[in-house]
């Protein structure tokens, strides 16, 4: 293992999210908070130790399994360092509070351990949705975006950061790829911003939900989450929503202008398909409590929207809807969003193929002597990408059995334990019961907490890396 | 498709289901019952049907798809016919509630819609059990070892209905391995019910109790299941549920007393392994509720070897044990027993198999060149079983996600929908809450039922062939 070409690259993380809390410390100043200060101290502090450890351990080449270690070890250690602001300054007493919020900002979760949002200051409540910004995408994407690293295999580190069972590179340079993924995801957030603002949301308000919608995070601003604000807004919110969750190589396409190619997605096209069967069922359903199609239309729409992509937002206590309704988003909290997109969960074309991998199964049963490949658009799927599948879906499930296992030791009932796993590990945010809309994840044990804080990680990281982080064995041979 | 070879066969199982039921016919002639009467009828009947199709249309030769059909199309149509003397005799009014039974049986779930089994005629009840007895080792190949069957490729018959990934010959001919697996079920039940006898237990309670634990299905004749018979008599049959959850293969080996082949399977090590952590921590974590260690074992215990070998008696209503607890058996619904045993689930080796294609997918992203076989006993794992359980793996839990949909129409509560399908799906019987060891699954709407009933029978067959029928498309390329 090349830990020198780790620790330089970690290094570079910290220093820019350095540079990052550099910005939260303007809007203390902007706000008069004194807890701004803090922000300072640790642009400071953060920045000067990721640049020790960038000169002392000089860069180097690196490989597939360094770029697992980067990623995964990268990632918890940004954590450790983002929570500081919210444990010095008070504002989350605990440290490992402050770690689960900062995690499950980074991670683009939205579940918090906080009663009362709306108590944190404003540059904390910036700190916070800035971290589902910059997880959206990634740290490390971004990094090979603006800066020039040499001697690695770039395409590691973006493979590892990037959800989805394969990552397209949009044009032959890694860095160019990822500029391309950062301009779009830029646009679009401050194209949000802009119709928000229009729609006569607070400036904060704006910049800060759509920090979470572009990220696919889910914290808020307030304490009822997108409740009070604007149908306007909502609607507004919920579009971006299903936006931030399309895959960003369709994405690009279209910002080429190539409509044709982009609606020739198939994982695009069933994304939107479910997003409306979805909606339009549990419209039917819920119609009764909102007095009308109409409310019920837009209530299930920003619910849908929200949960698919993984988001977390919420205008209505959806706990409190039917049976049938809850277990639709409880499902859609596994589908996820598509592939290369800022959403998380299992993700539509990992569904697509693990499908095609049944059918062909089948076929294979009935007609023994037919072994077949599967194609996904017309292309044919790799072995590699196809057994990578497979093995996450195995590997998926054995992490939510473990965790509920874990978690229910806390004593909470069979309802909040599957969610709270099915929530965190999706990187979704609230799920049923205590861990509801209206409730959150203040009164789990420091045990559950790190349990859940694993999963956010390995959901957003897509299992492999956590695991090999927790297995040293496996990467030794 | 060759529908004469299927129709063919598929009479041969109604004139042997015929048969059986003039057994419950002399029970209730034993009692004195009238009911008895409608077992009469129901196998002139029955069996005059069945060889009516045999004569009709020839046996011919088959291959591999009409053996997906044969074994899910019989399933169905022997349940169908099973559920008529309840039907008939007014002892379950309802014909979907008698099927739901009877299905229930076949597949050796033991899930009920009777609230008050005690109310049911003795020969009712000896059906019940007896449907148990012949599903848990399968009919087909009942019919394999008894019957000359020739013109079809019976390994296909036998590979259908057996459970687990692979199935192995222990002998050369398919025929002679029947006959060895039904000869140690055979001698295994009459054990139990010799040593149950000798415990106090009413004769008619231990040939019932015996016919369940060996099918593992969980029928009782009580309404409390198994908590008033004495602790010895709950400690043997806890041991001989263990007992039918062992791969029969290795049964084999140590009835030839090859104690250190047997000892060698990597499944049955775990096996225990896992009864014995899960035992041990239920206990500790019972204790309280049972006033010593002593009382939680046997109580824990039971109820762990009850669930990993989807039996689904009780002795206790596990429902109000601690969440951590229920996490474990809920976790357990799902490990299932051992391949080619009479249990249900996922199986211990379809699992080994699973962590092992995670460990080999995780070595091949650190080590990207490396591509290794699996091994499983010292034996290389074929790919095709690789495959396919990485297939089954997908369509498990696909069909558990729509299935827990369907059944929240209801709009019962969450963990009542999410049990009832891993109840039924892993061919449990009862799950939590409503459906708990003390409730029943009478309420649910038919529609639910229908669903549930597809669980069980798509949870005993290994999921494909009830695929194969649902999508007919599927077989005809």
């Amino acid at each position: 293992m090349k830990w020198s070409a780790i620790i330089h690259i970690i290094g570079m993380m910290l220093e820019i999210e350095g540079l990052l809390m550099g910005g939260c410390a303007l809007v203390g100043l902007y706000y008069g908070e004194p807890s701004g200060l803090y922000f300072l101290g640790g642009m400071v502090m953060i920045s000067l130790i990721g640049a020790i450890m960038r000169k002392i351990f000089p860069q180097g080449v690196y490989y597939a399994r360094e770029g697992f270690i980067i990623v995964s070890l990268g990632w918890i250690v940004m954590s450790l360092a983002g929570a500081l602001p919210f444990f010095l300054s008070g504002q989350i007493p605990n440290y490992a509070d402050a770690c689960f919020e900062t995690i499950s900002g980074f991670t683009t979760t939205g579940a918090s351990i906080l009663n009362n949002v709306e108590g944190l200051d404003k540059c904390m409540l910036f700190w916070r949705s800035l971290t589902h910004w910059i997880g959206g995408m990634g740290i490390l994407v971004f990094m090979l975006a603006v800066l020039p690293m040499t001697g690695g295999y770039n395409m590691h580190l973006m493979k590892v950061e990037s959800p989805g069972p394969t990552v397209d590179k949009l044009v032959p340079k890694v860095s160019q790829t990822a500029r391309i993924l950062y301009a779009i995801y830029f646009a679009m957030t401050v194209a949000e911003i802009i119709i928000l603002r229009l729609g006569g949301m607070h400036l904060f308000d704006c910049v800060t939900i759509s920090f979470g919608t572009a990220g696919t995070g889910g914290f808020g601003v307030l304490n009822d989450s997108c409740a009070s604000y604007s149908a306007f807004c909502q609607v507004v919110t919920g579009i971006f929503m299903v936006l931030f969750g399309v895959n960003f190589n369709v994405l690009y396409l279209v910002a080429k202008n190539k409509w044709k190619d982009a609606l020739s997605s198939t994982e695009v096209r069933v994304y939107f398909g479910i997003i409306l069967g979805a909606t339009v069922t549990i419209a039917l359903s819920i119609m009764g409590m909102y007095g009308g199609i109409a409310r019920a239309l837009k209530e299930a729409f920003f619910q849908v929207s929200s949960i698919i992509t993984t988001t977390g937002f919420s205008t209505a206590d959806f706990d409190m809807w039917p049976a049938v309704s809850k277990m639709i988003l409880f499902m859609l909290m596994f589908v996820g969003a598509c592939a290369s997109s800022t959403g998380g969960g299992i993700k539509v074309s990992r569904i697509l193929i693990g499908i095609k991998i049944v059918k062909r199964e089948i076929l294979t049963f009935v007609h023994p002597k037919v072994v077949k490949g599967i194609k996904l658009d017309g292309r044919k799927v790799d072995k590699e990408v196809e057994r990578s599948v497979a093995g996450y879906f195995i590997l998926y499930f054995v992490i939510m059995g473990i965790s509920c296992f874990l978690v229910s030791v806390d004593g909470f009932d069979f309802e909040t334990n599957v969610t709270s796993v099915a929530a965190t590990l999706n990187n979704i945010g609230p799920g049923f019961s205590k861990v509801g809309p209206m409730g959150n994840f203040a009164d789990f044990s420091v045990f559950s907490k790190i349990v859940l804080m694993f999963d956010m990680l390995a959901g957003r990281l897509e299992l492999f890396p956590m695991i090999v982080l927790l297995f040293p064995r496996l990467h030794r041979r």
